[in-house]
Order: structure tokens, then sequence, then C-alpha cells
């Protein structure tokens, strides 16, 4: 931490700064300048309350220095992280590529889209049972019915299944049949959630808030990861911002920012990310060339009839054509699509 | 609905939408100009998705044309909501002060602060037992202990208190406890949490989400009273927006907006919405001058020993200043500050 | 300055860090803890470009410690700036109103305003001449004969008059006729524009640009004020945010904070900050409730009539009631509605 | 337009808004239904201000129909437009890469990063003479000795050459010596400066101000447009948020947005867009990936000497690195390098 003192701080003020960080057990480092003094307390502080800080006498501002961040952080854990689910290695040289509904909207539905995921080439199948809705007047989900529907898809396809969960107490449900538990974006500061799926032992899909920052987006994995769960995948799906031409911004960035700061791998969803299936192709050959290690995407054989998300899901036959132009993006950066699992029940 | 036909949409495409509307039920309008047919729709719309539309080959745009809430909806509610927790009315003439710690922290703590509450003018107690903390290295909150100081704390004071929960689960014991559930800012789309205080008989006061756009708002109110429960209170804590200079944007267009749209009380939060002690009391009186029904501000005894929002917490006799700041400014505005509550055990 | 570097940064890169900064003539204060060395530089750090060490082998981060701007700079000037227009003070312990049209659009239209504008108790007289248009195809102002116009409403009124300049060439001839020179939201970088009003010797009003932080508001007010032109009030209109039930997000706490950071007058335009005439006297009192030296308020005799922002103009009896409300905020705040001017040709 | 009256108008209130519509020569298309009534005009309505609608009695809202862009507008423009400067064809199906300095700071840093840029298969020459600057306190550019470098450089490579004009009175001089005109993101909505440019001969680089929509973005380009100048260039170079790990956030999805609504070409600028050099070759990839048509990259053989923007710039080498990424993306889309230009003096 940095206490930046104000320019006519008196010395009695710059003194009692001093005096309460030594009590506290670390050392203050005093620069002075005309018009300013810097002290610098370069101990471990994540423990320690700026505000105590700030709100002293004289003080002007403090600025953290460390990230707040330790098991998420590429600083600590040099090494890319690659997560196994049922064979299919996320962050890892290859891709993967996840297809399938919105929601799960019944049987015919949901065997229909994971057929055509995994002739199209894709590697995993999402589908949402628990659906976190806007409006209390829209569809909610199967529930059970779905997770059940998913688990038969799996045993149809050979394809690891990737679902969300909403609430703590339907861990224990969701695991039973999920291959990956999906944190939904208005869930990456539930942290009650964050710390259930942390005691789990199964693979984490946390998707960033819709306004978080970077650094707040791995504070929520830091979460799982402090609870002793070590497979935490970070999903990009756009961010709020004043543009309203498309539902939100991919925040493009963040893919090689990440990728610098932290070791989990990195998956972008450009179905949430534009909100219209006529961008979906772009971004998701985008994601790839910015050096994602996966894309998650929404596909339905009659988006016109979807229960939700229509607009902004595939056709088959254009998910088809996706995986084949991400598969070129990916050999012209030296990488390949992953080979597709197949699990046997 | 409204249905924005593309400049060289055909003939059988404008049909195929008309159709499409028929079957469902409903009336089309069209209208033609040059380049240009609209289709509008003006039943009740609410259960259709305009996806299905969209999707249709020849089609532009489509757009609401109705409001998506009903419940919390001024046009359907003209008059305002008045609430009462325990003799206390929060959204009639008079205004509301809500004052108390960010977390409680022991029982000299809250006993010192909610003394200095009732002392200085204050309407009821805030304070966290369970607390949503963006590091899992910060302080969790007091749990149990901490509501059981908080009733202790209204029977010596008199005032009703403000309380968060965080999950579905807790509701029965917070309830046990608390006069107003207070859902945090990260839970705003919490369904399962909205429906669960929903279905309870206590007041709720709904804080909005850090990049909430005020109808979506206002749909998560409407969940809470499609549950049953009309008690609602809404809550402007600040938004994410680009400026750092203080920790959110007060969103003050937002008090005349929703005065505008909803017959529910708003309060506003100045501790939260600027983060920092300075520029509480300031944002206090604009509040009220803007036409907010209440406020809850942040105070604590020792604002530097404080383990959460330091920063933000005015002291004891702060505070006293801004209850008589926003008194003057309340009579400006031909209103008045609520008589104190005198809760008996 | 301070620079952060990297946790495994080795010593020949520290020592390397030390040496440039020594050998721009300043001195480095190097403190190390474990896995942190800072190296603060406390010199007067304007002229230096931090990009020079951020790229130097082994930096992590650097952070700007001083604020770049010093004239606007309440830390160097403590006093209250009071500006004197033609008698009217602001800046002072008085609020300042200056109303009339978005654009001056004929004789009849100016006059019947400013009448009632006086009428009303308002202290100044608002208006374009030249209108930046988001459009090729919208009226673009009357130029010069607007101009003669405002001239003809001061001699009428005894107002002093505040309009817009677009353009470094335009400062002759805009300066013949006003009284303030207006700088536009979409000017507020336009460096040619912000010297040339700096090197005039009339009072400016300055607009925040929609998207500009507070430090590069203050930094825009710093380019006039270092070309030697003191006169300078600082104008919010709103920035622009994600939230779309308004036309731009007032930013209340831009008042408070300001105050804190600047001792230049500080005005508020709720007309442009809300978009709509509806919302405009609930952010007006907000802004005086909030510490604002004034305000500038759209007002048209017939607003339905107006070639430009017609749903955010007041007609005169709302402005009228406004000015009633702001006097009772004013008197709340220990403050009082400044003195009509009477300027005598 | 579509003008939607309030649940409550009475049929008075229609007829007038009927009546309206009818007096300004246009069909009014009514539609009703219980609690709403729609009232359709589908004429061409652009010279129409909504806001006399907006503040009859009974109005609840109205929204436009149509796009206020025609000459911009893919809709009546479906080809798209190829720009030849000097033989290198922007828009085609060959991507262009502009590269060189910030700032033009001498003779010996611009003809070596000339001779870099084309070494390394680059396709044209940027380098501001004029530079818009936040702080009074920093270079201002070298002015027309600066462009006089850029027109020894371009005989010296065979490149042509991208420059910044600022103001309207500086077009004659530029554009001696500029094949490009860039208009900054400072001055994207300085409508002076873009007629200034729509009346001269030259092709025009704008780039997307910094909190502009895309649709703002389209009404500047249709300003140049409109004023005669058909060739113009957009540029993406990155949107203001809340997220601050990078300087700007990429706006990747403008990229398929405006391919969509717009024939003009696409650039997309990396190092504005992120601020770092460290992510300028991943954004680079993802632009093209997106469908861009070319990049504007910085380049100085020394960054930490550079006078601005060093942070962001790339060495000559990693340049390199980044033209032979970007070829081979542009071969994954089935796109190739355009060939380097051999200007002759």
């Amino acid at each position: 931490m940095m206490i930046v003192m104000q320019a006519n701080a008196t010395q009695a003020q710059i003194s009692a700064v001093v005096a309460l960080v030594e009590s506290l057990g670390m050392q203050a480092h005093l620069s002075s300048g005309k018009d300013i003094t810097l002290i610098a307390v370069v101990s471990n502080t994540a423990a320690i309350d700026p505000d105590q800080f700030l709100l002293m006498p004289g003080v002007d501002r403090t600025f953290p220095i460390t990230r707040p961040y330790k098991l998420a952080s590429r600083e600590f854990h040099p090494e890319n992280t690659s997560i196994s689910v049922k064979g299919l290695n996320v962050g890892s040289e290859e891709i993967a590529i996840i297809g399938g509904p919105c929601s799960v909207e019944g049987r015919e539905q949901l065997m229909e889209t994971a057929d055509a995921v995994v002739e199209a080439g894709g590697h995993a199948l999402r589908g949402g049972a628990f659906k976190p809705r806007t409006s209390p007047y829209s569809f909610q989900g199967m529930g059970e019915e779905g997770l059940q529907l998913l688990a038969e898809a799996r045993q149809r396809t050979g394809m690891p299944v990737w679902t969300e969960v909403m609430a703590p107490e339907q861990v224990p449900l969701v695991g039973k049949y999920a291959d990956v538990f999906q944190i939904g974006t208005r869930n990456m500061q539930n942290y009650d959630l964050l710390r259930a799926v942390g005691e789990s032992q199964k693979p984490v899909m946390l998707k960033r808030g819709m306004s978080a920052t970077i650094e707040e987006f791995l504070m929520s994995a830091e979460y799982i990861l402090s609870c002793g769960n070590r497979r935490v995948m970070l999903c990009e799906r756009g961010i709020r911002t004043f543009e309203n031409s498309t539902r939100n911004t991919t925040d493009i960035n963040a893919v090689p920012v990440l990728k610098s700061l932290t070791h989990l791998p990195v998956i972008v969803d450009p179905s949430h990310s534009t909100g219209h299936w006529e961008y979906v192709e772009a971004i998701a050959r985008a994601s790839i060339a910015a050096g994602a290690d996966g894309l998650i995407i929404e596909v339905h054989p009659r988006p016109n009839e979807a229960v939700s998300d229509g607009a902004q899901s595939l056709k088959p036959e254009r998910f088809a054509g996706l995986v084949k132009q991400v598969g070129a993006i990916a050999e012209a950066m030296g990488r390949t699509l992953a080979e597709q699992p197949k699990i046997v029940a």
C-alpha cells in the first residue's frame, strides 16, 4: 500500500501515520519532496483496511500496490492450467467448442440439438435446466427433468455437459448430472454459491458479471479456488456499456489481459456478448484469434421457436460453418481444435 | 410490439409475419410508406417472444411498446404506496433516515452507534450480520449473533431494524430478527432470493444492481410483488460508470424517473453511491431535493476502526449534522422528517 | 510518480530504473519487501513520461502521485474564485440562474423568452447562434444575426448573455456580442479553441465532455487558465452511461467532488443532463442542494415548436416555478439567489 | 416515427396528434388495443422533430423507425466501397496495415520508423504533426516541419501518408502533404472540421469518438459524405467503459455491426484501443478475424524515448511479427495482405 500525504500535512500527521503502520507490525518507508510526502508499506497488506489510513488527518489518498488475488495469479503460478473434463482438456493447446440451446425445452429439441453439435464437430453440450430470467412472467426452466435430458444427451453423444447452478442448495442435485457447473453472470458475486461450488469436486465455468472489472472477476475465481477447487474456467460474455447496437459489448481486450494475469483457461461466449446470431461467427473467430481457449455457443434447431435467446442462437448448419471457420483460425494461430470426447456411460 | 420490415421486404414476407401474428390470436395493424412497412401488434404481448418475429425473413427490427412491469407501475396504481414499518411510514410525506454501521462488529460498537443514531434524530437502524465481500479473505459478518445484537438495539432504542438477507435459506432466520429485509446490489437479480422474500410477510428494501437499468430494477421489484408481498421499497445506491473519482456514480436522475414510473417508495444510499464520507452530506441533501422518500446512511463511532466501509461512514456528530441539513431541505420541499418510532418490545 | 517492480525483478533491473531516475535529475526512494519493490519519485514529475519507465525490463506498473493540474487546483488556491459577469458574481454565496432557448430562432421567440426569464427572476440569458448538430440535415443556427438578437435582448432586459463559440476563428465575432463564451461538450478537448478563449478577456463556461473524467475536465480548464484567462466556470451537463431512461446521467457527485478539488465556480445544466422537462426541476433543486453555484436552464415559450431540444425546454411558467423552488433550497443551504443584474448599454 | 399514446389518452388527444401529422403533409396510421394506441408515420420523417409530438398531451413516447443516415447506409448502397489511396485499395479483399509513430519527433526517428514499416511489409505510414494533448504542458507536435518530414518519408519508401488534421483552417496546409486526412477521436463531432474535409478531394479516416454510439459515428461520416467527399474510412479505436485494466475497450462487435450497416471500409486501431504494446498483436489478429479491412498500428524504434504513447508502441521487430500473424489470419479468412504501394514522387 502507498499512502500519499496532503501537500500541507504536518510533521505530526506524518509521524502518526508512520506510528500506526509500525503498530501493525509493518515497516513504513518515507519519501519526501517539495509539496509531497509518500509513505510506502511493502509488507503483505492484504489484511489491512486502507480506510483506516485514508481517514487520518493529513492523508490525501491511498493506493493498493499488490494485486488482491493469489491463487488465480499467473505471477505465483506461471504455467497454464489445463482442466480435463472427461477427456476434453480446456486450457491446453486445443480449442474447445461447447454448443447447445439456451434452455432445455424438451426431449426432442435437446436430442436434435445435441446430435447437430456433435456432428458439426463440437466438443461439449450446454443447456440450462434452471434459468435466471429478468421477468417473473417468463419460462423458468425444466428443473431436474431438464438435467435428466442432458444426461441422456451425454450418453447418446459422448459429450460432457455444461449447465448452470443458481443456488447453493442446488449444487448436489445439479452435480448429479453436470460435468461442469456454470455460474451465471448475475451470480458472479453470489458468494454462498461460489463457496458451494468451491467445495464440490467438479470443474466450474465462471461467467463474468456484466459490469465486473477484470480484477473483480479474478477475485470471484479466487473464492472458488480458495475453497479447494482448482478447476476453474473463466468466461468472458460481454460487458454493459453505453453502446446499444448489440446486447452487450464483447470485451475482447479481456482475452489477452486475462491470459497475462492468470493461468486459468479463458472461454468466450459470443452469443451473449453480441446478442444476435448474425455477429456470432465474427466474434467467435476474433476470440480465438485473440488467444481464447474455447467458445460457448447457443445452437437451436428452430431459433424462432426457442423459448429464450432465439435471436442469438445459431441454426445447426451455421454452427457447423462456425466450427470450420474457428478451425482455420486456430490453425493460423498454431493451435488445433480438440478431439471430440467419447464418454462411455 | 412493433415490427419494422426491411426496405426490400417482399409482399410474401410481410404476409408471413401477419399470418404468424394472427395465428397467435392477435391482430396485426399494417402501415406502409416508401421504403418502409410497419406491423403493429397492440394486444398484450408480454407472453410473446419478439425473437420469433425478429428471425423471420424480411424483418429488420422489433420494438417493445408496453412496459414489462405491471404491479410496480404507476400507470396501473397512480397513488403513492406508503409502507408502515412499525409505525415509520416510508413513502409518505415524511422523510425517513436509516442510519447505522456497514457491519455489526460487536455489542459495544452497535449499541454506541444505535444510541447515536436515535439521539441524532434517525428513524431506523441498519447493520449487516451477513456480508457479501469481494474478497474471500475479508470479514464475512457475525451471522446470527449479529442479528441478536440488532434485536437488542431495537429494544434499547425503539427503532426498527434493516438488515441484509443473502440467500433464500436465510430468510426464516433473518426474518426472526429483522423489520425490513435488505436485498443487496449483487443480489438484485438473484431470483430465488427475490421469490423467497416475496413469499414472506415483511417489507423489503431492494437495492439497485450496480449496472442495472431502471427497467431491470423495476422488473426485480415486480418479482417480489408478483409473489404477493406488496411492501417493496427501492434503493438507488449508485451505478458503475467510467468516472472513478467516486466509488460509484449516484444516478440522481433515477429519483424523479422512479417517482414518475412507479408508486413504490424511493430511498437513496449516498454512502455507497459516493464511497467517501466527505461527499455524503451533499448527496443526502440532493437526494431529498430531488424527491426521495428517505436515506440510508453508514454511521460508525470510529470509522478508522471499522472492519468494512470505514471511508464512507460518518461519525455520530456528522450524522447529527446531516439530519439537521436534511430537515431544512425537507422543509424547503414542503415535507418534514418522520417522527421517531418507539417500538415497545 | 511511483514505480512498482515485478515480483521477480532482478537487482540489475532495479538499479537501471534508479539510474534513469537520477539521470533525469531526480531522486529515487527505494522501498523493498517480500515479493515487492517500490521506487518513489517525489520531485515534480509533470514533465516526465511514465511510459519510459513502464517499458523498462522488470517494471510492472507506474502510478501518478501528483494531480496534473495546478492553476485549477484548490490545493494551490484555497479560496473560491468568484467571477463577475457584468455585476453577476458567479461562484459567490449567491446562486445564478441562466435561462433561455437552446437556439436563437428569431426575434419574436428570443425577446418573448428573454422577457419571461427576467420576469421569473432569472439572472442571465442563454441562446445558441452557432449550433453543433449530430445530423448534417438539421438546423445549424442563425449565425451573426442570432448574436445581434442576443445583444438586443441584453439591452432590453439588462441581463448578460451566454452563447456558444465553436471554432477558434469565431472567437472575435462571438466576443463582440457575448458576455460569456460557452464551450460545448463536444469541444471540451478542442485544444485550439481552448487556447483561443484562453487568450481572450472574457469569462468562459466550459461544459464537461460527455465521457470526460473529472480529471480530464479540470485539465481542459487548465488549458484556458494557462493561457492567462482566469475566469473559467465549470458546467456539469450529464455523462454517458448505460442507463437510457434519461438522455444523460447527471453526475451529481461531480458537484461536491469539483468543489473539493477546484476553486472554480460549478454550474449544472439539468436540461441536458436529463433531456426531459419533466425531470428538470427535481435535478435543478438537487444541484443546488449538492452545492452548485448556478444553473443553466432551457426555456422556450412554445417547446413543441422549438427547432431543437424542445423536449427538455421549460415553458415560462414552469421556469418561474423552478426559480422559486431553487430559492427555497438556496435558503435552506444558507445561500440566496443573486440580485438580477441591470446592464446599461 | 411511431407515437405511443398514454394508456389513459383521450379520443381528443389522439385526434390532435393525427391532425398534426396530417397538417405536416403525412399520413397517420392508427392501431388501437386495450390500454394502448399507436400512431405510425411512415413517410420520410428525417425533417420532423419528434419532440413536437412528445410534448403533446396524452403522448407517452416516440420512437424513430428509419435510421438517420442515408449516404453511409448499406441499405441504399449494398456494395462495399473500396477507396484507392495511391494504389492501396482500402475496403477491398486486401488487408491494409498502416504503421508509424504517434508523433513525428524528428528526421531520424521518422525515417528509421518508415524504413522499418516498409521492410516489415506495411502499406502506409502514419505520424502526427499536429497533436491534440490532454495537458497544456505536453509536446504539441512539430507542425509543418513534421508534415515535410512525412512527405520525405513517402518519397523514400513509396508509402502513402496518413496524418491528423485538427482544425478547418489547417486543411489546406495538411492537404499539401497528406494522402489521407485523419480526424481524431476528440474531433469526431467537430462539425466545421467534418465539413472542411468533406469539401476537400482527399480520402478521410474518421476515428470513432471515445463515447460515440455506432449511430453517431455513422452520422459523422454522413456529414463528410454529404459535403461531396465519398472517400471515408471508419476507424474503431476503443470506447470508454468502466473497465480500467486497458486504456480503452476495443469494441470488436463494432466491426461486424459496421460491416452490416455501412458500405464504408472499417479499420481498427489496436494501439489506442488497448493502450499497451503487450496486447496489440492479439487485438490486431482479432480485428482481422472479425472482418476488419485494415489496421493502424503505432511503431517506434525506441518506445521508451517516444514523446507520446510509448507504452502502446511496438518496436520494429514486433511490428514485423504482427504483419506475419495478420497475414496468417487473413489467409484463414480467404483474404490476403495488400501489395505494398510504390509511390513515385
